[in-house]
């Protein structure tokens, strides 16, 4: 393999290769195989010419055959314009690469979806929209990834308004299902209703603003955001369009201090910024409150701390710690359910579907330390596919009524 | 799987699935899988989070480091629009697909190379141009296939001028590089040498233009190409860019008639169009003549009857006849070379490399009707690559010198 170093490279590789991380990804983690044999001349005569003309012949005729006689039904765009890479920020579509790689890989493992990574050397909202419109006839579904806000919201938007296949902002919605998930539980395990939940959010960006639409959605009682000035509401006069929008839908109370003085009193805090939350903060919320400090590699507060300030419920974004709120718990089987029940869109009732699974997944078992299931549970992805298939046709956006 | 049809579906497939090339395209022919298991927490934590940010990390300073930690080393988009399929013509990309699977899956079985398939809905040149572009990041080569003239020409040539990966238009290029193989040793075995051959060619679209080229680049004698309205020459007025371009280095003879006209006394014809070539014309050939018909799948001359008429040595696209003249021949170990030797492009001397390396695989079974190797042969590939890779590296393409 030629690598655009010098014969040095020996010893150039050799230091990054102390790192386990490094040497499993040479040459990277996925690979593109026929699922056919081809062993002779007959066998190429059908899967290629001239047996494929035939079935090309009868796509041109009929196009929804794809659905059929393609890999188009089970493929799907992970898109990025690696903007907003983990928690590494923006560093450019090559080096966000190996995350996307990651996420096919997860896709396939947990799903058995075939994802193909597209890392865009643009950042321009027309120029994504129109590259992935162009690229997407021969894929099922796009998800896109690690592109930062506000710019997610409008390519999402304008994409699904194009496209007659699912696009789907993991970033949003699936860390959104997955929290919505935990926090069913978690009230439950508390003894609250969702209704009487008020939650306070540390971020505003992709993540936050999903998680609060998705809770509203859910039929939380109150939430609130805060971003780096302070609680958004309808006092602030600098948000942006969907900070603004959001202004209208949140913050029932009208809050207008800064994050510390919203979480006074709160059920629930859902960290999903990049600050730290002291422990008295915490020591002033509601009794046996609910902690989501997702925040990774660092939670805004650690869940030793957490739960010695009195929270019942602590959950982070690791997973060495009790209650991973992991987007894989999420994202394989809401696409296999849509790819699968032919959906057009993935709705707000496809989402809270899959919360409701993922949620029901823990059963008996639930406890403080346990309010979301293991993602290796081997039930976990063909339930959340048919619960986000029913709420499809429920929905009506299945591509036959 | 649902397909967009109502339960009347069952049929209406069976019908197509009596033919078996369509059971075998259910749900497509390729699929993308991890390279690497991930069986826990733990294998997570190395090939996702947080492990595989310290390899974006490391790639985010070092770009050049995707070569080695990521697929991008092994990793090819196929791109089509459609307009150009097998015989079948503009056919739109979701008819392509198939083909391109089909492509992608020989890439892997003779080349192990990964392939993604770029079925584009748009046929404007700006538009493909700046939208393989931007996909291109994650990608170590680009396959242009059925692409229709003359704007195949142009997108193949600036998305080399803008990218620093091979570009290969295998209709072109993959054809040509077959055809030279196939002439070198048809002209051993008549016993000519190429620098006293004239060849007439039928058809000067993205295959003829390039078969000429190479021809040319190969040291044949003389080429003489005809389209539709007559062999193409200094005196024609109608010419596009690429064949007044051409006029100027074929036809030395300064033949002003027809295809036929053109073939009196030629050693070789080679057709690369959807015409027919009758037995009386092939008579006036030279003696020992070569007969090249590519048409797919109904040969300008069946080889039955060019042999009768006296030519020596027959070839065609089809599998079911002796000298198949097969693309896949080439563009594996033309890409495996260009790859794993880390060329920027891929030259006129790559391709002659090529050509010479197909055709000496032959060896001392040259007869007539053995002038190309078989596409199973086990060396092929290997063979191929290896001379690539001197020529690119004598050529001043690779990387790094």
């Amino acid at each position: 393999m030629h690598t655009g170093h010098d014969p040095a490279d020996h010893d150039h590789f050799a230091a990054y290769d102390e790192d386990p991380a490094f040497p499993l990804h040479v040459r990277g983690k996925i690979e593109v195989r026929p699922t056919v044999r081809v062993r002779d001349n007959a066998g190429l005569a059908l899967a290629y010419t001239p047996g494929v003309g035939r079935v090309s012949q009868a796509l041109a005729a009929d196009p929804s055959l794809a659905w059929r006689y393609t890999w188009k039904s089970n493929a799907v765009l992970i898109v990025t314009d690696g903007t907003a890479v983990l928690g590494l920020g923006d560093i450019g579509p090559v080096a966000a690469l190996p995350v996307m790689e990651g996420k096919s890989l997860l896709f396939k493992e947990f799903g058995n979806i075939d994802c193909v990574p597209i890392c865009l050397d643009t950042t321009d909202v027309d120029e994504i929209v129109r590259t992935v419109a162009h690229i997407a006839p021969a894929y099922g579904g796009i998800n896109l990834e690690d592109i930062s806000a506000p710019r997610c919201f409008e390519i999402e938007r304008r994409l699904q308004e194009i496209l007659d296949i699912p696009v789907f902002h993991d970033d949003q919605h699936g860390t959104a299902v997955v929290v919505t998930a935990a926090l069913e539980n978690a009230a439950k395990v508390t003894g609250r209703e969702l209704s009487d939940i008020r939650v306070v959010m540390s971020g505003a960006g992709a993540a936050g603003v999903a998680i609060a639409n998705m809770l509203l959605a859910a039929g939380v009682g109150d939430v609130s955001l805060s971003d780096r000035v302070g609680v958004i509401g309808k006092h602030r006069t600098d948000l942006t369009d969907v900070k603004a929008d959001l202004a209208e839908r949140t913050n029932r109370l009208a809050l207008t201090g800064s994050l510390f003085d919203a979480m006074r009193g709160a059920d629930v805090f859902v960290g999903v910024s990049s600050g730290t939350v002291p422990v008295d903060v915490v020591r002033t919320m509601a009794p046996e409150a609910i902690v989501f400090s997702l925040a990774n590699p660092n939670p805004e507060i650690h869940p030793d701390v957490a739960h010695a300030a009195g929270a019942a419920v602590v959950a982070t974004g690791r997973s060495d710690f009790p209650n991973q709120i992991n987007n894989v718990l999420a994202f394989p089987g809401i696409f296999r359910g849509a790819l699968d029940y032919g959906a057009k869109r993935i709705t707000e009732g496809m989402k809270l579907a899959a919360a409701d699974a993922i949620a029901g997944l823990v059963g008996d078992e639930l406890a403080p330390d346990y309010v979301v299931p293991d993602p290796f549970d081997p039930r976990l992805s063909a339930t959340v596919a048919h619960a986000v298939g029913m709420a499809a046709i429920h929905d009506g956006v299945v591509r036959r009524g």
